[in-house]
């Protein structure tokens, strides 16, 4: 038997993040209905703090923390947007956030970590550098480390988001959410799960990351290698917490052309005026492709996040 | 005494065009009230169905229509967001929409209107080339002229987004929009004086296009003549409906640089996620030019549509 988060465990979780996050709208657009033949409801987590639901997660996991260890602080490694929802949670909290991120990490990222308080260890750009460095910060602080996904806190907090979707839009046929690590899926699967089981939980994964994909065939974590999408929020491997659930909840992860991720952003970009990132595009590229079929069906969709850098979108030169 | 819409008038036009509009969200953004030092409440019309405000007053005034006289449709002239208003209200009521456009508008603003089902007749790119086309295709079809600003019905029928806002957020201390040909805010001084007159009506405008900012101070409508600015939305000159109003319930007309409506639409980009136009960023780069002090205040800002031609945005070459 597993002893995952139950469903008591991700409503308490809203509850204990409910002053620090923004209830995100649910959002829908008879354009995108037509085009993708489906009612689409979108839960938008690009407009969450930080710019992604990787707050939630962080938040519920950094007010769970004893007065006694939040006292040393949080750490962590990371050059994406959990860095700064980690930052930004240690800041609600009156508390160190210690930020192990690779010295060639982008500087709005760099600064987006740095204007929410966190304090920043700069790496050589490898993963065992980031291992060292970060064992070393905990080390020398005492800080507790907090991993992105593979930490039960972070995915009850994560499965916050699929609660205030499936409390606003009750009747949906199907919940849709990228897969990278797994944090936001096992997270969005556990919360359906508990409130309904007959909504379907369906991921999608870019075609040149489908690590999740194959373990869920294979039967076991086949880790991401060289991994080559426009999504970058969907580089790393599951981990041993999120990848049971997927396996018990999750009904299937389709993957989803580049292309079709860069089109279906555009989509969301002009009939929305909704910013989101690739990663966030994923599932509904995969609707794009018609890899799945869910038409006349009411699709619940989230939004993961909006981080982007405008000057340098897929469809434009440069 | 004017004969304005009155707030009744305002309730009665939300509740009629309620089946076919979007409630939008009003979002909040911590990172934008520490760099402009107010609690700022954004009135999200860019989410708006057709993108824009302009589509509430087009469906009020469509919806107005006895059947006698929808059965002969509905005509304008117009290049921008209304056109496509007008012709997704007449969609949604079943009746022709008869759009008079510049042969030598932009391509997505054809594709828009024909998306909607709006039937479009070009004419040369001049006022009277479009005013004379507007009355051969009023004179053969017997179609309804609702103009785009100039109408009470279309009034009442953008002032219910302050409206919502207010609902939403009762202890505003002022309301700020954007100022073309002055549909909006006057639309929005009424809503906002007949609920809570103590709340301050503010207006943005261009430096470049100040002809209602001219206009208040002289007493009189001053027409918009050779206007240059990003903000292509607010081009128009006052209407003799809609100049009375702002003359008794607007508090102040504020304008602004081009720098600053370029310097706040890519702010709400990058911190809220949202995509603007430059127009509905005119009332942030107030802010941003500190030109008229709310610092400490809880300011409600209509953001009044996000219609951008992706490719070309102002801060990436080409």
């Amino acid at each position: 038997m597993h002893t995952y988060p139950k469903l008591d465990t991700i409503r308490q979780a809203a509850q204990r993040i409910a002053p620090y996050v923004h209830r995100t709208p649910v959002l829908t657009c008879a354009g995108l209905d037509h085009l993708l033949g489906a009612r689409l409801y979108f839960k938008c987590e690009n407009l969450q703090k930080v710019g992604a639901f990787k707050f939630r997660g962080a938040c519920n996991a950094v007010f769970l923390l004893s007065d006694e260890e939040a006292s040393r602080g949080v750490a962590t490694h990371s050059s994406g947007n959990y860095a700064a929802a980690l930052a930004l949670a240690a800041q609600k909290r009156g508390i160190a956030a210690y930020i192990v991120m690779p010295n060639n990490a982008p500087a709005v990222k760099k600064a987006a970590v740095a204007g929410y308080g966190g304090q920043i260890i700069y790496c050589e750009p490898t993963l065992e550098a980031r291992e060292t460095t970060l064992a070393q910060v905990v080390e020398r602080t005492g800080a507790t480390f907090l991993h992105p996904y593979n930490d039960y806190r972070v995915i009850a907090g994560q499965g916050t988001a699929a609660l205030e979707l499936v409390e606003d839009v009750p009747e949906l046929d199907s919940v849709m959410a990228p897969v990278g690590g797994g944090g936001l899926i096992s997270g969005t699967a556990l919360a359906v799960h508990g409130m309904a089981p007959h909504i379907a939980v369906i991921a999608g994964e870019p075609d040149g990351a489908d690590d999740a994909y194959r373990s869920l065939q294979a039967g076991h974590i086949i880790p991401s290698v060289n991994p080559r999408t426009i999504a970058d929020g969907l580089l790393t491997s599951l981990g041993s917490l999120t990848f049971p659930i997927i396996q018990d909840h999750v009904s299937q992860i389709v993957t989803v052309s580049e292309q079709a991720i860069t089109t279906a952003m555009r989509h969301v970009w002009e009939r929305m005026k909704l910013i989101i990132e690739p990663s966030a595009a994923v599932p509904v590229g995969v609707l794009l492709e018609k890899k799945v079929d869910l038409s006349g069906k009411r699709v619940g969709i989230i939004l993961s996040g909006g981080n982007v850098d405008l000057e340098r979108l897929p469809w434009t030169p440069g």
